[in-house]
């Protein structure tokens, strides 16, 4: 694909997806370019393709990710609501309960488990001071002020479990010190379908800290 | 991303890509919509981005593609020249050899070896029965054209090594059969770097059949 400019501009720009290199990019924008020119007249290509790709359709998808798309003032997950987003206008979700989570793809992931029946709050990060993050940019001030107006009960932090997560979580903790409101994070221990012998030490050491007495086998002995 | 009937309508089109399943497409869409959110006034994310997309320019390259791409009317690579393709176009390139391959990406590679000064031809696909794919659907015609009108001497074959590479290479020889033209293929052997323990039985075999005699060392007793 050499000497053309508009294919090289593309895969440029597919290029700064999280996780796509040249070749990758490359990859796609012939994939696209094939499919433009199938769908356009002037082509004939002969290989039938399982899923034909419409370039007017991701053009059409991108405008309207663009137009349409806004963060909840409430709890700044993506929306495309007019007032707030689904879960902070759905009267069946709890609003005194709320998760606190670094991005909104991660409110996918908890909702998935179908465990959790309340609101959201996504903070847009997490604070990481040598990567220029403190706590003023992410959505820490909103998160204070909300519960302090609000008659928020409990508040979960569901955030990565590594050295930004864990400041995140102290500076929230010290930060609604002051108000009537419990604060919980996610169970840590062993996950489900492990191998006894391939878990970490951490992991284990914190799973034994933390064991859950067995209550709802009666055959068992209660200590 | 639940609800969202864009995201989901932009994970969709994503997903029709080679190689990305509906996690990936997931992947790429938040990075969009965060990029979009972010470059606009009423988002504020926090993480600062070592490559900030910019949707708008995403949008422009996808349109250009639409609008600017074409295909080469004499060898049928993409171009955005008016007339011909930088190959058929370029003085430089000999027209009387020519290059067929099955993709235009295959071009490529074809030059980062920098071996070859001459044409191409692409298929645009391979003939491929199970999967409907005829002599008549790909580029074939059109190439036996241009050899019967052109004064072309030689035609290389760069196809695939599998079944629909093969049955393309004969049907195109005995499509070919009554021109005077020299048809040849790529070599078969070791490919460089490799390692004698891991090279399969079929590759050995046909590289011993076509042994090249040394004849370059002087040292060598030539025979």
């Amino acid at each position: 694909m050499l000497k053309i400019k508009s294919v090289e501009f593309l895969i440029g720009e597919l290029s700064k997806w999280p996780g796509v290199g040249p070749k990758t990019a490359q990859r796609y924008a012939y994939s696209i370019l094939k499919n433009a020119l199938q769908n356009s007249t002037a082509a004939g290509g002969g290989v039938p393709q399982a899923s034909v790709q419409n370039v007017d359709a991701l053009i059409q998808a991108l405008e309207n990710i663009k137009t349409g798309v806004r963060l909840c003032p409430s709890c700044f997950n993506f929306t495309e609501e007019v007032d707030r987003c689904y879960f902070c206008s759905s009267p069946e979700r709890s609003k005194h309960t709320i998760c606190v989570v670094e991005e909104p793809s991660d409110i996918e992931r908890i909702e998935s488990s179908g465990a959790f029946k309340g609101c959201y709050h996504v903070l847009h990060g997490v604070i990481a001071p040598l990567m220029g993050v403190t706590p003023d940019k992410i959505k820490i001030q909103e998160l204070v002020q909300k519960v302090s107006e609000n008659s928020v009960e409990e508040i979960i932090f569901a955030l990565d479990l590594d050295l930004e997560g864990e400041t995140t979580i102290l500076y929230l903790t010290q930060a609604l010190s002051g108000l009537p409101v419990k604060l919980s994070r996610l169970a840590q221990g062993v996950p489900m379908g492990s191998d006894m012998d391939y878990l970490d030490e951490r992991t284990l050491g914190r799973a034994l800290q933390n064991r859950v007495e067995i209550i709802d086998q009666p055959s068992f002995d209660k200590r």
